[in-house]
């Protein structure tokens, strides 16, 4: 993302000395190579952004910033054996390339290194972070865990979806933009306020990539458009569809979510035409523009200057086109 | 353990209290279990004792002691899907009774409540506490992985495999004395004095789990006797008796471990002999005491009361009798 290119630029290097260079290396080579594996970066570098914007140098914010990188990879490592994931950015996942006992095991070292980053603190700020830091890692624990537990209930709440999405996906947003406004020592109002933005901003995020995984366009999406209807994935939309519609597009849709065709093109089309037909889909787009306007709303209040402000609502929109 | 009582009794309570009542119960209840198993609790209880030896209040170190056997906990269920183990203290392991990614998972949770413990602290000691934890988090996390590498190497050194045990087990054991320092808020002297102390009784431990899992009476040790040499597992003795041993000893020993005899009682004399002759029981044993010592000469020189280092002796004493 062009806006946080130069937030990126200043990770990179640091990111390279993350990983202690002795051994064993069985424990640590694996962290090495999932940081290498890229990835847009976003989370470490909005919390340079936030504390760049709230007139603190950014600097300041690396350690945090590779807290926040660590933590995300860390997930990603345990999320990948937990799904049974054979690739990640399109190379193999760390269980896959080593083994699943490598994987847990350099996962843990791995949120161990996250929180000795906040070492570099001095004990209030320290204290400060890795609070925030504690609560909002148990926080994407639990909504992992309240996304496994939906795939075998047949019951989920809208209510529940947009739980398990806020604390799976969106809490970490919000509290990589809060560490920012942390270590730039701004009101505890602008840190909440931040924080909120990034939370909302986080749940329109992934609504949007649950809609595009349905209505997007095959060349800029990124990913196999259909492939939650492929996986029979419970989104939103689908909870919504089946909620809202008439007793025969629900049955029909449950039916289509219990089966897994060959050939899934069929599939695909009806379920979309239903959740057009439904409501669904429109409901949806509401519910990312609810969650996008309280973001902004947040935004406006928020004592920065017109031209950050700006920038953080350029960085919504282009969060609604992108894959975190 | 008699010594260790008073301080069980008072961690029993909140310890029952240390999980999150609120859900997904699929994370927090394999928690709850792990820690309704019980285990004798050595290491939490050494925080309070020595917190209490030191002149404070030994509530005050209550929080510190919960993180210690949380992760202590954490690790056990991790290592024991690495380890693939069926048992733990006598029932189902966590990912037998639920599955492996609820225990990774809940795992992931146990370690990141741990962290939560701390904050209970002013920020200094908050700081202090935590870089300890993080430090010995790592190190932890490298000896199990060590002992994991070594044993598909045969060229494992006495100093690395002492190095491992050290990480893997007496850091820990340090760490946990040296918490209970902290919050006392002793000289950094004292500090690091009680950390060594429990660091080399914590060698001195292993070793002497080492050499009673051959050499130990059946009826006392609590583990089946000859485990580890039906296991081929490569401890302490066995690389002293392979390295010191005569060339027909170390072949001899090499052809045994390379064995998995149905009936192992001829194969467990058979090393037991080896180890005897070879020089390797006895110098385990010289071991065992020179480790022991360096913790008591350190004993002797921490400033508190004759009858307080007399309790720590005795701790040291009883330890080396049972299993941790």
């Amino acid at each position: 993302m062009e806006i946080l290119k130069k937030y990126n630029t200043a990770l990179h290097s640091h990111l390279k000395n993350a990983v202690p260079e002795k051994g064993p290396r069985q424990l640590y080579d694996p962290i090495a190579y999932i940081l290498a594996l890229g990835g847009k970066r976003i989370r470490p570098a909005l919390t340079l952004m936030v504390c760049d914007f709230f007139g603190t140098d950014f600097k300041k914010a690396i350690s945090a910033a590779l807290a926040v990188e660590l933590f995300h990879n860390f997930s990603l490592i345990h999320d990948d054996i937990m799904d049974n994931a054979p690739l990640r950015r399109g190379e193999q996942t760390v269980h896959e390339r080593w083994d699943v006992n490598t994987a847990i095991l350099s996962g843990d070292a791995m949120l161990i290194l996250a929180y000795r980053f906040f070492e570099n603190y001095e004990p209030k700020m320290f204290h400060e972070l890795a609070k925030l830091f504690s609560e909002t890692a148990l926080q994407v624990c639990e909504g992992q865990q309240h996304d496994m537990d939906f795939e075998t209930r047949d019951d989920v709440a809208l209510v529940e979806y947009i739980k398990m999405i806020d604390h799976k996906t969106a809490v970490l947003l919000g509290a990589a933009m809060k560490m920012g406004a942390i270590v730039a020592e701004v009101s505890e109002t602008d840190k909440d306020k931040i924080y909120e933005f990034g939370r909302n901003l986080g749940i329109a995020f992934q609504l949007q990539d649950d809609y595009l995984d349905v209505f997007g366009n095959p060349e800029t999406f990124g990913k196999q458009v259909g492939g939650d209807i492929i996986s029979n994935k419970k989104t939103f939309l689908y909870l919504m569809a089946v909620g809202e519609g008439s007793t025969t597009q629900s049955e029909e849709l449950e039916h289509l979510y219990s089966i897994n065709p060959k050939d899934p093109t069929d599939k695909i089309n009806t379920v979309k035409e239903l959740f057009l037909a439904s409501g669904a889909a429109e409901a949806t787009q509401a519910e990312i523009e609810k969650y996008s306007q309280l973001a902004y709303s947040l935004l406006d209040t928020i004592n920065i200057s017109a031209d950050k402000k700006e920038i953080l609502h350029e960085f919504g929109r282009d969060l609604m086109k992108r894959k975190v």
